[in-house]
């Protein structure tokens, strides 16, 4: 299923953003995005009610590392142009979970029963971007060889408050050996709009992480004898934050279950 | 004298590259170039007879780290128009140090009187580039606030031979905090002709280095808690390969007096 549609014979390839949204918009797709349309953007969502949008937007202009936007749409268009040819938010992500006042209640496949007149869509960068990049240049990454999720803490740092949203920082952790961890900083720097570079490396307790072994969400990776543990911002940051000011409504996309986007990972790239 | 030279009455400023290598040229300026025409590139000097030229080009072409080629005249000839305006490589450094067979035997204030017509001068990038570049950002460098030399190590890293040139990489290090750390190898990473990304982070054991606090040229600079230390590629490494190549007849910059530029330091940036 990761990767290809059974479909009567034969397998047809996601290839494209294009085809894993109209995948998941026929429901022959339910599964996480991981590997799909390798080379395309993926995007973290966040949809709030418009009365929450203009605080959500500073909240983003204001911590562009955990919340770097790639597209935001009209208030009740189902439509980002920006982000894809034939994009309806409503139905092209495999899985959504939907949110009442910080609770999540469902994850459906698709939101046309829940969608509003007033809903504004936000898409953010996520990490699957720069880890391409990184793995591209010969990087290895542990978690992912181990078949493992991203262990993502919650850290002592504030973020910059914007109206009803604020709270704490959280970041992903990967451990580099030290030529391997220049390398990775050099790369992701190339790579503001999907987080950029670490905000911290070396001293987990100086952001407030006290045991690595135990994240917040994800699972833990072993940090070996000489690495040195590299702390990305993290796209579960806004949903944190969002939770916290828990809003009437908010849809986010399922964990895994992200929007792939028209945009390709290499036009991300800064020269 | 530094910055300045006090000329009659007046004190006129040493504002360009071209000030500063007139200056050294008339024998009014015999001083380490440090602070001198502020942002114009500074660079390392090695010339070498022809008969070493392809082996040291090949050396630096490997190891583009520790030998940033900024520039490389004709043989015997003393311009090197791509660096700089009525640039005579004889006299336009405020000192030099000649060296026989590998030995240091004078620190002549120019090379006119050992002049040959099979001479290849070479001009490495330095340090002060990048430098310039962190200060301008905000980050604190020690050794300067301190007064002192840059810590400079001889490590267990091999460089690429060429010929008959060899040996162990020479690093220079400075601590940072770690938020700083990641800034200084986003900055750096932009300034490939002048040494780059650092090449190591956090372990100086791993490099060969056992004891930070005895340099092998330089001051010790303390690093403290919470902070780690940087290790950038050095331009005294081709130094010490070209000395242990032990060539008939060597002219360098005696340390500190280096090559002014007309090149600005702002042109070496990536975009």
């Amino acid at each position: 299923m990761r990767g290809n549609l059974a479909m009567s014979e034969k397998t047809v390839p996601l290839a494209t953003g294009l085809d894993v949204r109209r995948a998941a918009r026929s429901g022959a797709l339910d599964a996480p995005t991981s590997g799909l349309a390798p080379g395309y953007v993926q995007g973290n969502l966040a949809i709030l009610p418009h009365d929450y949008a203009e605080d959500f937007l500073r909240f983003c202009q204001a911590n562009p590392k955990p919340c770097p936007l790639l597209g935001v749409s009209e208030a009740g268009d189902p439509a980002i142009p920006a982000l894809g040819a034939d994009l309806d938010i409503r139905t092209d992500i495999p899985r959504y979970r939907v949110w009442r006042d910080g609770e999540p209640v469902d994850e459906p496949r698709d939101v046309k029963s829940v969608w509003r007149d007033d809903l504004v869509s936000f898409v953010l960068g996520c990490s699957f971007s720069f880890e391409e990049a990184l793995m591209k240049a010969g990087l290895r990454l542990r978690y992912v060889e181990q078949g493992r999720n991203v262990p993502m803490y919650r850290t002592s740092v504030d973020t910059a408050p914007a109206g009803r949203f604020r709270g704490k920082l959280v970041v992903s952790m990967r451990p580099f050996k030290p030529a391997d961890a220049i390398r990775a900083i050099e790369i992701t720097s190339r790579y503001p709009r999907v987080h950029g570079a670490p905000v911290h490396a070396g001293f987990p307790e100086q952001i407030g992480i006290s045991d690595l072994t135990r994240p917040w969400v994800g699972d833990p990776t072993e940090v070996r004898e000489g690495e040195l543990p590299l702390f990305w911002a993290c796209g579960v940051t806004p949903q944190s934050v969002v939770m916290d000011a828990r809003p009437s409504l908010c849809i986010t996309h399922a964990p895994g279950h992200m929007l792939v986007t028209d945009l390709e990972n290499a036009s991300l790239a800064q020269a």
